[in-house]
């Protein structure tokens, strides 16, 4: 039956308001029963063993002959359709899979997606009480519990979800210079000397990016060095600082992070925190990557400081791997977000509403309408409690340190740096090529291709998803990243494994 | 059996890789298929028919009591979870309800959904094509598609996937500046003599938001008169540009509005682009809510000239009832996106792949991690067609010519503007109270007060929603908006009978 009768049929019957564009129910009732057998069989479920593939590699060129990507205009069956969604999951990386240990993020957890696919049927869009009363408070809840974990008596303070920690990040800056320069708002940035943020160079490309759109421009954003451990060096923090203000420029915000995007490198709060004291600029941890880290008793003294930040960026879709996407703004302020962005729209925030308007929050964010990403996180916490996300993060930590253990001695496997202190392992494969070569005039040349080549040979084989980059001076090298606490040890012994079998014979 | 078990016991038993957190998969597979059921049963079809309501209104203390909303330390069980769904679908808002016509968006699709669900299984994040080659693809063949309605030849040009409307504007504000000024980009908007932007003052709250979010200031959104039916006054325009150049200020950008949020009223795009191109502006078209239009060759032309425009936010979530949230921002231009967002991240954007790497367009956007916003509307334009999307879009314009003719007629109905060019019809309920009373000195002061009064009703009746707002020297008035195509014109004398019924003993 061709699926444009919902549209074309829709002048002649019409029973049922629910969908859009709804002619029987029991037509549209079949799609769904078997586009969701699909989804549960062949796309949860089916991609699910270690035995499976982690990509289906194909060229982009492959791919558009693979699946009819074109629009038309006319519609597709309900087979065609079906097909669609089978190519679809057939072409895409399977995230889900145990050995995707590529980025940031991973996994599917049953509970999450369930959440998820909740959220969607329910279509919420998240600015009045009045249209979204359930997402409302369940987001007041849940920032309030995560204020509360960050150390924030009471959980007081305020909180957004946003679409991803960049635009998180962005937040802080728009915090912090609204705070301490609330003329901003009108007069833009022109109203006070030129503003400069610091952050290490080792932190995630956001807050410069986020400088850059915010009219501060990245020469604004200064850049702090790291130690040897990918901490920032407070001591230059504070020298830069002191040279911004020589230079006439005003500092208001410094970014810290916990957990950095390539090293997992958790820069010190506390010394931070009196440094910023000290010059009276606001402190923004981003603690996207690491924030799950607070979950775990056993763990969190690796945040050690973060009750001192004025705000927080907290993915809960990275360590605690809860669905893309989920991304928090946290701060110990009650009223900055919304001094620093409400605008009052009259159609949208009407005072004169017949309940509590004070639970009208939408005025706090930049989006208008926005997705609820609450729900999936909140039903995740529900099915495990508290205790489950510990117990989930102290199994990521003990696998990265057993792969850590396992690598630092096995031949052809060389630490970036000796101590990682998240769950992101870095590390040179080296190949049997390069070994105790380390002295010729060309070895990091030649050991800057050898990423690239493995790298090329996983994709292609689907055997696993591990990614690869420079930094500063050193040659590509891997970095494996864990937040799927259904790995063990077995797992750490099969990247190693793989690394070598896929590795050992390159050649470069 | 408790849901933490899939936690705890993961030590013990690993078979499957597939969730973080797996043990059995039949015990999962057990709870995803109940909670399927209950899903496309009580929330999908559940929800649908007329005859139910559109919302169970609650006071936030009620939801409180009905909903246990705190996150535990340990887990709940499985009987628990479908019971928090079932409360959380009951207390929620249902958008997907014929009769919720409060918003900008509303229904649910089911091919949208089911993209949706699709999209959700595969957890992607869409920044390279090595993550997420299906969704690359397809974004770059829905944007194509969407900038050749839009009239740009061949579809050249750019566009990206926004998380909503307004950080769409915030895009344009970011590229126009960029185009004409690519130092701020490291220098900040310190670099240019002060920024102005132009927009009527009836545009979305967002363009001086965004305005005040990166820097520029809400003094610098200059807003220009709007004509009785809304829309931009051209000499305005260009008398307000001439008073900016004199005071010394930099103008560079106008946002002209195709569907005004209040009142569907569509700015006149080709003089305004007469005077951009006279005053070397970038010209940005906001249509978000009237884009849809485009795809009927029947009302295409409220938005003739666009095709002038520099770039334009258009969110198939708003008149094409994709499901929250489907924005994007085109342009004409090819290279402006990425020259004023990029940053060049080497961990994510490294050069050395083996695959052509113009296919990994993250670095276009603000966000880092970003979902898939594309797939449930491209499977929508699958299942239909664009033939589809037409019927649905001349529906829509249908039923609202249909209502305001009904209204015009009707006693105790006053038109707020007597030609709405879009598919929101705005009108005043005159309760018999306030009939005939239109000389006496507090007749608006009486007015203001019976919009309040109606939705309060409403809502607790659960028979319908329609918001309401001032604008201007207007007092409170109703907004009517309609993008469900699965209503006819019987609905639409159910709500002027629903007002009648509501609203005509009202004593103010």
């Amino acid at each position: 039956m061709p699926a444009d009768s919902n549209i074309v049929a829709v002048e002649e019957k019409k029973e049922d308001g629910l969908f859009q564009s709804l002619t029987e129910r029991s037509k549209h009732e079949d799609f769904i029963r078997r586009a969701v057998d699909l989804l549960v069989e062949r796309v949860v479920f089916g991609r699910a063993s270690r035995t499976s593939k982690v990509v289906e590699w194909s060229a982009p060129e492959d791919i558009k002959q693979a699946i009819d990507l074109k629009v038309r205009d006319g519609p597709a069956s309900h087979e065609e359709l079906l097909a669609f969604m089978a190519d679809v999951a057939r072409y895409s990386v399977n995230t889900a899979h145990p050995y995707f240990v590529n980025q940031l993020f991973s996994s599917v957890d049953p509970y999450g997606l369930i959440g998820q696919w909740l959220t969607d049927a329910l279509n919420p869009s998240v600015y009045t009480f009045e249209v979204a009363p359930v997402f409302t408070l369940m987001e007041e809840e849940v920032l309030r519990e995560m204020r509360s974990i960050v150390g924030w008596a009471d959980g007081e303070g305020d909180g957004i979800f946003c679409p991803g920690g960049s635009i998180a990040n962005g937040y802080a800056i728009s915090c912090a210079r609204s705070y301490f320069y609330p003329e901003i708002k009108n007069k833009g940035v022109y109203a006070v000397p030129k503003l400069v943020i610091f952050t290490s160079e080792l932190a995630h490309y956001s807050t410069k990016k986020m400088a850059v759109f915010m009219g501060i421009g990245s020469d604004n954003c200064i850049l702090v060095k790291a130690d040897e451990n990918g901490r920032m060096d407070v001591n230059d923090l504070e020298r830069k600082i002191n040279e911004a203000i020589e230079a006439g420029a005003t500092p208001f915000l410094v970014t810290s992070t916990s957990g950095t995007t390539v090293y997992g490198a958790f820069d010190p709060i506390v010394p931070i925190s009196n440094i910023c004291k000290k010059y009276n600029l606001w402190l923004h941890v981003d603690a996207a990557w690491g924030g799950g880290a607070l979950m775990s008793r056993k763990h969190r003294n690796l945040l050690n400081g973060i009750e001192l930040a004025d705000s927080v960026t907290w993915n809960p879709h990275k360590l605690l791997a809860a669905p893309q996407q989920c991304s928090t703004f946290l701060l110990k302020h009650k009223n900055v977000l919304k001094e620093a962005h409400s605008s009052n729209a009259q159609y949208l925030f009407q005072k004169d509403k017949f309940y509590d308007t004070s639970y009208d929050t939408g005025d706090k964010h930049i989006q208008c309408g926005r997705r609820a990403d609450v729900l999936k996180f909140w039903f995740m916490w529900k099915a495990k409690g508290s205790e489950g996300f510990e117990k989930h993060v102290e199994k990521l930590f003990d696998n990265a340190n057993y792969f850590l253990e396992h690598i630092r001695q096995r031949e052809g496997f060389r630490l970036v740096i000796p101590k990682p202190e998240c769950t992101n392992i870095m590390f040179w494969y080296i190949p049997k090529c390069l070994r105790s070569c380390e002295n010729e005039p060309n070895y990091y040349e030649r050991l800057h291709k050898v990423a690239p080549k493995i790298k090329e040979r996983m994709i292609k084989e689907g055997s696993m998803m591990v990614t690869y980059q420079p930094q500063g001076n050193l040659v590509n090298f891997f970095r494996i990243v864990f937040q799927n606490s259904a790995l063990d040890h077995k797992d750490m012994i099969y990247f190693a494994n793989e690394f070598e079998r896929l590795g050992s014979d390159i050649v470069v």
